[in-house]
């Protein structure tokens, strides 16, 4: 499908690593509507990833910055300015990762420079990414930025680990710095809080094919797919939706509002 | 603007009393967006309202509905599924009314025969317009339905009144019906939570003209109009929400996540 | 155990059917602490329970009285005031029943004078209670209401039926009449949100066995039982918890903050 | 008051600075209820305060520990175990700072190594505190462990500035952790967001002035003090709320459920 509901709009994509990557198919997706942009990753991840071939299929150009840093996103944003022509209307954040994840390491043994490195990666490298916007003026008027979250900063999904307290953060950033952006800017920030995705860096979590079964018998419509969630970030990216901010908006075919599911409960049947 | 967002979809929109209505505003943009529907409100609101200049301006039909009577609820989806050649797509349910409100009645001091009148109208006609639409198997897969809520219903505005948990109640049968709505028929349903507007009905309630000054300096981005809510909800009806179900949507410039403002605690600085 | 934490205090006790209730638990609790009751129930229920023996064994009186009916609650308060010499400090709201549930009647095929009568008793006598004494200045400075609800009200449990959409407007009635109670008497109004307990009434609904053993697995330290249900409420009648008000309290072993845990997402890691 | 709730029971008390401090009011509290406990701060606060006088009147002893410094908590575990005589049942986490805030840089303008610091000291150190508890099995069963918070983690309060994230991640890290010592130990984790307090802290906020008479105005109870706090925390710790966890308990007179209130709109009402 395609609207142009983007027409005119220019942005940058942060985390598009693979074609299962959510910022992979709403890069497409932005494509299809008519949307300019910036790609941008990790140095280490685009070694890893297949970027080039997003940048050729949507006409765009790759601007590696490490998110954490100050100076790479001040570069970033200068220079998506410049091959953009002019300022950013929308944005998505999608990075995250837990190096006590990586290592098998649980929450109640967490190594504590490695949550430390989980936190800054995770969440303040959403507040450096809108302080750098802010600090220079690069957003239009009624932009929009979006990062990606999970529902496990509301309840404990106990191999999430301490990306739950992560995303937790991501969000509250979300809402403070929206607070901020509103009211200077005219620009909206919210984070989508998505279903459990079958991504390249999701399946990498213990237990997480239990998890997604299990997410899909609670979720009266099933699991929402990672174009499902890039279709509701252009809804979110376009005009339509001007008056939403510093909100977490549960994109997860009802699995956070509920309780139990007759498939569920089956299996506790017999006791 | 328009992107033909909604074009081949059929649906039914309920509560347009006069151009100040969100509902009134929201069937202007769903025309604009290629869909087509039945306008309908209760007898004795048509007879004050001019909704015939919108059914005209859109080529609608409307059909006189008491929202409280399952007969003229399965009256109206019969003969819309009639009119509009096939299922429906999107249902907008935009109904409230406190009798207690209306005469003066204070929270602490109810007529409880009004407030059930109250009750029946503006929460209990969401389930019964669902429960037809579902028993006649009316809804098309991957259809939307809408209802219009506040915020009352989960903080306290005195003047408010019963109609707090009127809306506490509607945003209660969006969660439960949708549960049964996704499962059994790939329907989505949702509430939204707008802005203090000054509808017609609006307008009736005491204090109003502070409180939606206040609700201005309280939102980053300011109260939400009528239009923006139209917007909205067409992002809400189209193919790129298909996802987000059993959720009360924030529609609101952030006042729902802003604890206090510069402007607002001015106002008390001197004590 | 016993701390004399309600010595002095009076109050009225609705709800308690049998031994299993968490009302008739809540009143030995009240007894043991020093505080003084009436117990209420309504007159059929009487005919059914073994109120007399909690009467007899916490030198109560009992006063019939239909919590629909304002006549029976007028009369109540102003003999409770009689017996117990004075204005009331707590009062317990454990009240609740729908007809769609009794009769086995889905929730998306609502008899609607059925789903009325429900939220009448099961919601609206909330408001009904707390008018009454409003109204009637029966309430001592600094007093405490509670009444029972489920998390039900916020998710979706679908056996629970029409009774999530009574409990959430329950919970809104808390919050509405809490800000009326606290500005003008300086009265607190809270809900307790409980685990499934195995109560007379909760093991009439269809499904109960299966989700309460889910339940159980789902809650770090598992279900809580009627009887911390009652030592929480002696917490929230002390004199401990004055500044808590307008609150629904999550008293549930951590099932309401928990997305899932390993004994359950071990029944579905063969998939 | 003194019921005698906390008899027999052994606890650490973070953060008693000087008798404005809710935890200076707590330990208090817990002394007239019979509870027994350690008293910690960092050791530069403790330099500033009069934690001395406290211990004394209270007859405890004092451990200084930096609260980001694992060694420090361990051996503040180890210490109080042996001074107590057994395993800790309470813990009380009081703890909160941002450079940020003191040297006046605005959220949009961070030092990140300030911001980083500022996340150790006030979210970080509640992990570290359960994590040094759990690994040397230092809690009984039942115990209680509660931080406080402030309502900046839901809702943005300008000045409050990178706190509110903070306290964001705080009550995650209850959440997350509190799954894990709820399952493993039966202890439960919460935390309470109490009003604004005039404590030494709270008063070095920009505009505190302004906001607290704001929260009172907009608080049916008004706001509740240091003193309320800590009886609230006694609640927390004694065998009443066992089945409490994961929950962040608002005690603020109302504040977190009021939209809006008469003396706040009043100040509105002739625009």
């Amino acid at each position: 499908m395609s609207y142009n509901l983007l027409k005119g709009k220019k942005g940058i994509i942060f985390g598009a690593l693979d074609p299962n990557s959510i910022a992979w198919k709403t890069a497409e997706r932005v494509h299809e509507e008519g949307g300019e942009f910036v790609l941008t990753n990790a140095p280490i991840a685009m070694r890893m990833g297949q970027i080039n071939d997003l940048a050729k299929k949507t006409g765009s150009q790759i601007i590696p910055a490490d998110a954490t840093s100050e100076e790479d996103l001040q570069n970033l944003v200068e220079k998506s300015m410049e091959i953009l022509g002019g300022k950013i209307d929308f944005v998505l954040h999608s990075i995250g990762m837990s190096v006590n994840v990586r290592k098998g390491r649980a929450y109640t043994d967490q190594k504590y420079d490695w949550t430390q490195k989980g936190t800054d990666v995770s969440a303040m490298s959403f507040h450096k990414v809108m302080q750098t916007l802010y600090k220079s003026d690069a957003m239009n008027e009624w932009g929009s930025i979006v990062a990606l979250s999970y529902m496990a900063a509301q309840r404990v999904f106990p191999d999430y680990n301490d990306m739950a307290d992560n995303k937790a953060h991501l969000e509250s950033i979300a809402r403070s710095f929206g607070y901020f952006f509103g009211r200077d800017k005219n620009v909206r920030v919210n984070t989508i809080s998505q279903s459990p995705t079958p991504t390249t860096a999701g399946k990498g979590v213990k237990g997480f094919d239990g998890f997604i079964a299990y997410a899909e018998k609670m979720s009266p419509l099933g699991n929402a797919t990672a174009l499902d969630c890039a279709n509701y970030c252009i809804a979110m990216f376009s005009d339509l939706t001007r008056y939403v901010t510093m909100q977490n908006l549960f994109h997860d075919g009802g699995f956070s509002n509920t309780g139990v599911t007759q498939p569920v409960i089956e299996r506790f049947g017999d006791e």
